[in-house]
């Protein structure tokens, strides 16, 4: 075979607390308990199937990069792809069901208080993302996280599938351009999705604070989430 | 390490003549030559820096699934969802460079006949997908045309990136409804892309006879491609 080479899609490019803080060493969660993702960081957790995760943005301007991996074979993931073909458009919303790359059904999401603008098609901040818009050194990096995260509790990126980006908002026109918008998200908004079967989510706080993604002021916050019987 | 067990992307899900029928045993093409993808099938070509692939749908309604992969290490692939952000906008256009997952420019879209309705967004077809849509037993998809035409060169597909689907017609409605129409372009339209570096380019006449997305007779065609200097 020719071309299996040097990229290790699962090796992140600088390194963050993210890297020494798992949740737990294996990443299962107590359940009912409140744990954060710090602001510009990553957290991995497993779920059961009929687990519902609940993520909430305390101060309402807040990204979440959010991906799945099943828990018996991460190889197997959370697509966007696949998911805005079976659902037939582009946002997700309540009642929907987002896919793997197999089209098994893997997460619903049960509520959302949010107005629901949430996006799918852009892919994760990583190292040379931030390189192209100028910054010299490490930049803490959604891509970056969701290494760390896996690796903090024992596994490994098999590749890094574009995101769900839970409250980042991304309008498409009609001519196929895109624009970057602040959140439309109030402070305490949240989330609840319901894992259909095991699953690994992992969650990034985005710390991109040099377009407006995460608000006109670019400030970087924490997220939180908990895991509950459903 | 947990989760590194069974799901290997590389696999098909079954077979076609796409499997025997490399355009050379390595996959390197005879420059100017007009090679056919048969309706149904898939083929893979290498490209050095420089090469300009030229691809045509002779009948006009046939939908070409698009990947490419870095030839030095092909888990560097062409990505709709780092291309999306890195373009603005949604629908590639002559001028557009397309880039890697290490965001990378590696083909710049250099023509295009047709009314440049493309789609960045949805899947390749699936064996899971036509089994959605009711077909029991093998029917031929992209994703295994994608393996398929990998394995006929001696190569494995690392992951299934979501495909630039050349000639699809999906619109995106402002509230993120999808629609499944039939391709605009007219029979002999081409698209010509220039490789920046050297990689692996993959096509698949799309065996989708389930919907209208191959034309509103569901007919499926032969695609040609050439490679010649830039």
């Amino acid at each position: 075979m020719f071309g299996e080479k040097s990229f290790d899609p699962s090796r992140p490019d600088g390194e963050n607390a993210t890297l020494k803080n798992a949740i737990s060493p294996g990443g299962w969660p107590e359940l009912g308990r409140r744990y954060v993702v710090p602001a510009r960081e990553g957290r991995a957790v497993h779920l059961k199937a009929g687990h519902v995760i609940t993520v909430t943005n305390p101060r309402g301007s807040q990204v979440c990069d959010f991906w799945a991996f099943a828990g018996e074979d991460l190889r197997e993931v959370l697509s966007m792809e696949h998911s805005r073909t079976s659902l037939g458009h582009v946002f997700p919303r309540v009642g929907d069901i987002l896919v793997t790359n197999r089209r098994r059904g893997l997460l619903e999401i049960v509520e959302d208080s949010s107005p629901g603008v949430h996006d799918t098609v852009i892919a994760s901040c990583d190292l040379p993302r931030y390189q192209e818009l100028g910054v010299e050194g490490y930049h803490d990096n959604c891509t970056d996280n969701l290494r760390m995260a896996l690796l903090a509790i024992g596994a490994r990126a098999p590749e890094i599938p574009c995101p769900f980006n839970i409250w980042m908002n991304i309008p498409i026109h009609p001519d196929g351009r895109t624009e970057w918008l602040a959140p439309v998200s109030k402070p305490g908004d949240y989330i609840r999705l319901r894992a259909m079967f095991g699953c690994v989510a992992v969650m990034s706080a985005c710390p991109q604070d040099m377009t407006p993604v995460n608000g006109i002021n670019a400030q970087i916050n924490d997220l939180t989430f908990k895991v509950e019987e459903g």
